[in-house]
Formats: structure tokens, sequence, C-alpha cells
């Protein structure tokens, strides 16, 4: 199993809407994407190891796929129109990693 | 639900004994946590968002508790213990990041 992680890094600028993510872009990004999408999850940073520290990443996101070529056909679709909605919730630049799921 | 995420960055000289990581430290520090931790994974990075690209993590694991006093009473009494083991398995200087799971 694939996971794809989008990760949204933490600033002292950044914004990030959270209820039109987890309401309009999460479900229109697994509705694009069809069955090849097994799974979403959606995290929002709360902090650092160390309490009171601030989280490196404001949000995360998480797709999963049978494989990276799964991943890669259904994407590749919808790419500009997933992309594109981005500024609706967020000033930041997302990091995606695509990651084999061992345990 | 908390996620208590361990990213390992990845770099041009970074190492990560995965084998080691799966059968001998997830294990441990799932026993030392006891029942405060609800549930492991672990994730290895293949690449980037762009087809041939690096992955930004080499490795995640990922913890679940209730909350995040049960993560700090539960972690607290083993971190040196498990902070301590790092090294046999990884040359990388881990990220810790709390999480809210909304979905």
């Amino acid at each position: 199993m694939i996971k794809v992680s989008v990760l949204y890094p933490n600033g002292t600028d950044t914004k990030f809407d959270m209820d039109y993510y987890l309401a309009r872009h999460m479900p229109m990004v697994k509705a694009k994407l069809g069955e090849a999408c097994k799974g979403i999850a959606v995290e929002q940073g709360l902090g650092g190891g160390l309490p009171g520290s601030s989280p490196a990443f404001i949000a995360m996101g998480h797709l999963l796929f049978d494989s990276v070529d799964a991943f890669q056909q259904a994407f590749g679709a919808h790419a500009e129109a997933i992309v594109a909605d981005i500024p609706n919730y967020t000033n930041a630049q997302p990091t995606v990693q695509v990651s084999e799921v061992k345990l």
C-alpha cells in the first residue's frame, strides 16, 4: 500500500482553513481520484515534541493507493484542478511525500 | 485522537535500518508506552510528488494516543531509553510532530 502525504509547513504567517479543507477540498480530491484512492486521512498540527513548541506542519493530508502507478494515473488527470484549489484554504507551499506503508 | 509522528529527514548521507526499526525499535516503544498507545504505523519514503524525485523523509513512525496528556505521561517516563535507541537504526535527526486526527 502506498501513502501520499501532503505536508503543509507551519510558519508565523501561515494560514490554513481546516473547515474548508475537510468539507470541500478533500471530498473533491477523493471524488476526482475515484476508486484508485483507497482511503484518506487529515491531521491538524498541535505542537512539536516538547510541550509548548510549535508544530513543524500546520496540517497534513494523506491518500492511500494500491501502488505508485495507481496514484500517478489517478492524480495526473486531475492534478491541475486539485492544485488550483490550494489557495482557497492555505498560503503554505506543501511538501508531497510518497511512502510505502510498512506497518 | 492524537497522532505523534516521528519524521526522519532524508539526505545524501542518511542511513535508516528499516528492518531494525520494524523488528526492534517500534515493538520496544510500544511495549514501554503500554496501553496508552492506541496504535502504531510505519512508512518508508519512496519519493516526492514528481516522478523520480527524492522523498523529503526517509521514514516516518506514528503513534496514536487518546490525548496529548496521555502521550506526555506515557512517553516522559521512557523518553531516555527510546531516544537512546535512535542511533542503532539511523543517523537522521527526527522531527517530532503532535497532531489532532481530524479525519
